[in-house]
């Protein structure tokens, strides 16, 4: 059972990993500067509680205590309890979620294991906008994708503003950093990924015509540039979204949401025809 | 053809129009406090000067002036040309992207104008959020959509921030906006129009179930407390994107882009079975 701790002075050393994070914000490749995952609001860090990020400490006013009574009940923590204007003095901005908790990273998963079992997975390439990120780890969690491996530059998705945004899911979903295309390349190869990169460029087929095979690894790019003529060799097929002529392309979190759509659709119409 | 007029002292009068823009930030319903349209940036200019929200104005740096050149031919209107820390002074903060366009707000279009060559329109109840709006208005475009109604409880979708989310979209995709659902409720009769409620709640069919008819009216609820009991009944069917036990439905501007998805699939395999 986490435990409660008041905290009534701003400057209590016992809150220092939840201090300035605004300073953090200008850093977004290291979470508070602290190498922590940074979790805030009450779904969210129920979430947090029963990942295996599990928080060491965290900081908030009463009423969240009150509300996260039953989930802290599995963990065993400090919960500094703190008005909401000792917590402003300390986070360094007034906090409209109430409550933040924080956790050490574990080591990363083995990207052998997360692809051994998975059937759809998502490799994201030079993603560096926290938001899009976040939502592509939401997505991925409503439109049953396995894991997400994070590709060559992409912003850290264990900062704070992508776990908010995912509502959560960067710390559910399974996903492992690779930032080397040829490791990744041998490892989709050797576990039986069919990679589909999903791209408006010409030649391309349907997305609906794409995704038949019983494992597929979609390649998603940042939008802009898109994927780079490197992860575009690297695929198997590629494919476009139909889109109106002239119209420009849709946002990648919401490109990668259509392709994990048209995967649960077309597993879903297979686990139809088996049993028809 | 649009003409220079240089500026150099930020209190010039001529540019009032453009004035503290941060102040209509805070007055959502009423851009600029003035009733224009405002759009930012070459491409969202370029598409204004496109569209029938025809520019009477635009401030920006010169190097903007140079890449619009061939689009300020269209129009008949002062270019105000000044440095980019004269622009923030007018504007109220610094401009990114380096240019405005304003533009008085047309005779809003006539509902059953609208409806009557559609084939596929959104219906919107309850989204206040600028971002979702701007959305939606940039995935219809994208993903085929015919038009947009905007219904009873919504933002403004010609506010500053849509129109920049949208890529300007908002203001080349038909719209108008009827608070009044049976007013709505009787156009769509009228003109034959399927009306299929986007829910996660129960009773419903898979979206890929429910999209047969050859008018199709969406209706798209805010996230959170989704479609109202009005709007519920008023359906004739109320469709799910399929998604993982226990996860938050998606967000409303990512679900509206998935059923539009659905939609063009649908008339793509219909126009492929009448060729075959």
């Amino acid at each position: 059972m986490a435990h409660p701790v008041d905290i009534t002075d701003p400057r209590d050393p016992r809150v220092d990993s939840f201090r300035d994070l605004t300073t953090a914000d200008r850093r977004p490749d290291r979470p508070g500067g602290r190498g922590l995952a940074i979790g805030e609001g009450t779904i969210v860090v129920e979430r947090m509680i029963h990942s295996r990020y599990a928080p060491t400490a965290l900081l908030g006013v009463l009423r969240r205590y009150d509300e996260l009574r039953d989930a802290l009940a599995a963990i065993d923590a400090p919960y500094y309890r703190a008005s909401a204007d000792v917590m402003a003095e300390v986070v360094g901005f007034h906090l409209n979620r109430g409550v933040l908790a924080i956790a050490p990273k574990p080591r990363p998963l083995d990207l052998d294991d997360i692809l051994r079992d998975a059937h759809t997975v998502a490799v994201l390439e030079g993603i560096g906008d926290h938001e899009n990120l976040g939502a592509l780890f939401r997505h991925a969690a409503a439109l049953q994708v396995d894991a997400i491996i994070v590709g060559p530059r992409c912003s850290d998705p264990l900062y704070r503003r992508a776990i908010r945004v995912s509502m959560g899911h960067v710390l559910r979903v399974p996903h492992t950093t690779v930032t080397d295309w040829d490791v990744l390349a041998g490892s989709l190869d050797r576990h039986g990924f069919h990679t589909v990169a999903l791209t408006p460029q010409e030649p391309s087929v349907a997305l609906s015509a794409a995704l038949g095979a019983p494992r597929i690894a979609f390649l998603l790019g940042a939008e802009g540039p898109g994927l780079s003529d490197h992860a575009l060799q690297l695929a198997s097929i590629r494919a476009r979204i139909p889109m109106t002529v002239g119209v420009d392309s849709l946002n990648v979190a919401t490109a990668g949401a259509i392709a994990f759509y048209e995967r649960s659709r077309e597993r879903d119409a297979l686990a139809t025809s088996e049993l028809a």
